[in-house]
């Protein structure tokens, strides 16, 4: 498959530059019959936009989400789901001053490099505005992975070290490096809640081999980590060993959940933990070194109204992909053994 | 695709248990005409043999790499390369204090959650083992990387927060942790040289995304980071932005690295710097709380030799991996560009 | 991956229904630097319009194309190119003749039968408009392969057994057939030139069992062959096999070209040839048994403008199903040879 | 995905070539908790054992299958079965007549064009003994079908025009081109029993579509046709549309069968009918002309024992990709509707 499709049964396959004339994604393989409206959809498009708080960019971005297709009657179809924002606004700006030289950071170059050539109005392909195909398909698996008792918990843990729940720390931090001209970054959890045993494979899709790809597939992500994650590395076994227990009900549970929900690469019936690393928003107004087509050294200083942080929005991003995930080995799990395809087909 | 494919078009397919007949792999996509000997890959295996060490299980395993197709005149033929290693070892052992109990940390749990029943002799398809698979394809990958000019460097960076190349240290460590009959985790470090400018994608299959997966479906491995990983979340973008510089040939480097190598899910043609992280090995002989298949509470102390350490075998499966990453994106990457495509069949 | 993707390298996402807002297709892993413009997508799109003789519907559909995505200044971006068409032609009609009815030859009952309920308005998703994205995205292929001397050329070879060229024979027989109220079939044949030899693989993915895949993916379509077809399993070897002759350059040709262009699945360098079986379409004006959504016996009579034979409108889908695999197994045979892929990189 | 592999869900990936040390096969999906055994898989191998009828080669070929995993206490486990036959047969010989020539009909020449060199002792990869690894995982598939009430039926319906059935027809036929050196062709037929009305989706993956790659990927197969086949492009639609009836229990069922069990691509709960025709075996004693390596016109005369029809030995072969096919698309309709999907996990 090319590069722009996601997952394997609930297949999502977003298209659109930050300047083109809209951007979008088609969700194939969403079972029929779940309820679904467009407001459904724009809940999570609207935790993604920027202007909610005076340090993401001030731009009315209203990214009005459109179902094209695979909603009959309120309903899914079974078929492709088409959903789309317009960009409303890419009016010929002037970008003289990138077009022509590879930003730091950025994946000016490397396009360069790839393709021969790049789309140099803005972040192209690699803009944050892809992640609106991402949110809006999120929203659909989010809303089936409701109906099945799983829900999903997200949010800023860090921001640049800073507590993320701590607003006025936050907001001091912010301010401060506001003032230096330049930008942050931070570590986004996610818990997954109500997700049963039996989901991931043993071997290349486990459960956690997903969730890594799916994070680290999120521009600006560095790293990924699981459970208690690096931490492990220097904990004895004897601590990291998650010990199993019998409830009342006979259920089997786990009294600690270092493992984050998941073992060998299968779910454990506990909450799945998540977390991902982003780095600074590589766009600062500081002078930087770098180079331009013509591979002579410049200096560079990126104007315009760029986000010092995107952790905040990005959370949405983050909580979107581990729904895709989760939802694909929910799908993938139905094949696991004959007495539970016997039974589906009642035989 | 099944759980035991990896790559999209270099191909890799593990299969067999620990206590089966035999363990393998088929490798397809693989280019004809590259040199391929069982010696090649033999020297990769040895690698990840036990037995190296007084701290890993002291078990003969031979583990005899066969070829058993795709290999003629001593060429790869590009028909899908077959490869066999027996199971030596599995000789009739008593399971009687695993088969009914689940360990800790380990996936025996999940296994009944999601099949039914399982495998108790052993770990089964989680089993290290498993790995002989990936290891043996990772050489062939290695060996035609190796000729494109790519080469791979890896070690086991820290054990049990001890650094991996203090021997005296180490020692002292792991006698300690043996003596309390623990286990350790550690971390894995993989650089990759000479990988040209342009592999990757910019969206799902980022270079840095397939790697992320690539370790993470290693079995205790919880956390993955590339460059400077998780201390991006602390770092300010004037910090954490690498400089552009043109050298003296006009070639496009960068002041320093950061980003281990990847900007937008693309090789920049710097190293690529990826991290996995290693729980501790879930096997103790101290006891341990846990639950039975009839969901009691019981106890279980593991007997048997265990590595109280997984580390270093693992840093031959971490380049494996690797290894295999960059192969499929290398081939993935000779579809971006007409020109390229024109130049390839002479038009 | 979900059902309506097509393509392993060159991947083509369809979407929409015939009476939703818009159909469209997302082609993703289509090479940078192709030249594109809306004007090269609709001379296919026009191809396949109804109302061009008078046994194709009356309707005015206009079917305007519009790139969304991944074409910049002229040419392809590398990443995902979005293209749709508004369906102008969905006011609310009466379908209540329909929406309870499983109309004979159509999808109605087998749609229930999966999904639970379907989009009664018209085809749906099995609709022939879902053809406007096989052919917008055909109409890219055919562009990219045209740039390496590929060319297709195809045609109604018989409707209803009578010679799809024979004008005056056709207009004859259509007439007759309009009379009774009934429906007609026919044979499309695709030729392919300048294919050079290698393209395909020797098990799975062999060149004709791609083709007869994508043929046999457009509705109506019963049969497939290649080359000779169905001839084949009358004749004797010593007539069937061709002699392979070496011209006055010393390149390697055949003689004849019974197998249609393909040995072991891989082109042999002659054109390739590919046929498909179109059935009669289903809807008639005749009254037919049938039964409704309550399982009753009912009949039904088809009411509306509805061609007496698609095979004319089918014969660019053919051609354009045609080139979207010749293009995917071009990609794919590029990772055939080490020496191929050292002389892509220059090593 | 590299080209060895085969379907979605239940993944199938052959190896091995006619004269290296074995062929075999690695089934990933095998839902777990399948009663298998290596005699279920032998009944389905014998069938395509040579040395059955005079007509066929009388080589012993003994081929006994082996499973190396995913199989434990007679049941599959749910990960990968890994199957293996030894080529007992693969002493030196003298290939000194075909090593350097192109056989008319053959692969070699496009092994050739693709790999830069072949494996020139026999078939290589494009050999017959390839099929030992789809009959080995047909079995598999067709046991698990039989459990869902899901059988398959095959024969030769003809065999160089003459009738399958017709023993001494048949005979006098056979002996005729043998004695004139030459070989024949025929068609098999496909028969699927007790398939649920739902399997297949309605764009790309259609059941058809899926049925004519898995035919049309056998070797020697130039036509493909489901239902009345070709015969369709001659019918009218009055006659060719099934008229549906509610049978006494209130079930839809139809009057007649043109469609072949399958309409919209989804089946329809009749019988699936698909047949596939084949060209006379390439292999013949007479003289043909052809070319070298060196690209010289020389002579060829094929010595050794060498079937003069394939056709009996191939209806196995044809059942086993129809079941693997069928088993691919039972899984896949499991993720259709929200209500399966909840009912199936109890919410």
């Amino acid at each position: 498959m090319a590069g722009s499709t996601y997952g394997r049964y609930f297949t999502v396959t977003t298209w659109g530059e930050s300047h083109g004339p809209a951007v979008g994604v088609v969700v194939d393989g969403c079972p029929a019959g779940l309820s679904l409206t467009e407001e459904d959809i724009q809940v999570l498009m609207d935790r993604r936009k920027p202007g909610q708080n005076k340090f993401t960019t001030q731009r009315k971005e209203e990214d009005e989400i459109q179902i094209l297709s695979g909603v009959f009657e309120g309903k899914t179809t079974g078929t492709p789901i088409s959903m789309m924002v317009k960009n409303k606004d890419h009016r010929s700006a002037d970008y003289s001053n990138i077009m022509n030289v590879y930003r730091p950071g950025h994946a000016d170059y490397t396009f360069d490099a790839k393709y021969g050539f790049r789309d140099y109005r803005g972040g192209g392909r690699s803009s944050g505005r892809e992640t609106i195909g991402r949110v809006a398909a999120g929203a659909i698996a989010e809303k089936a992975l409701k109906e099945m008792g799983i829900t999903l918990e997200s949010r800023a843990l860090e921001i640049g070290g800073v507590d993320g729940a701590d607003r006025d720390a936050l907001e001091k931090y912010l301010q401060a490096q506001m003032a230096k001209m330049d930008s942050v970054g931070g570590i986004v959890e996610c818990v997954i809640h109500g997700v049963p045993a039996g989901l991931g494979d043993p071997v290349f899709e486990k459960m956690d081999a997903c969730l890594a790809k799916a994070m680290m597939s999120i521009g600006a992500v560095k790293g990924v980590e699981i459970g208690d994650g690096f931490q492990v590395a220097r904990a004895v076994g004897s601590q990291n060993n998650d010990c199993f227990e019998a409830d009342q009900n006979g259920n089997v549970t786990k009294k600690t959940n270092h493992a984050g929900g998941i073992l060998g690469g299968i779910t454990d019936g506990s909450d799945i933990i998540v977390r991902a690393a982003f780095k600074p928003t590589p766009s600062i107004a500081q002078e930087q070194e770098t180079v331009n087509r013509q591979h002579e050294n410049v200096t560079i200083s990126i104007k315009g109204r760029h986000d010092p942080v995107v952790v905040q929005r990005a959370v949405v991003v983050v909580e979107s992909m581990a729904a895709l995930t989760v939802m694909d080995l929910l799908l993938a799990n139905m094949h696991s053994t004959m007495d539970g395809i016997k039974k589906f087909y009642d035989k």
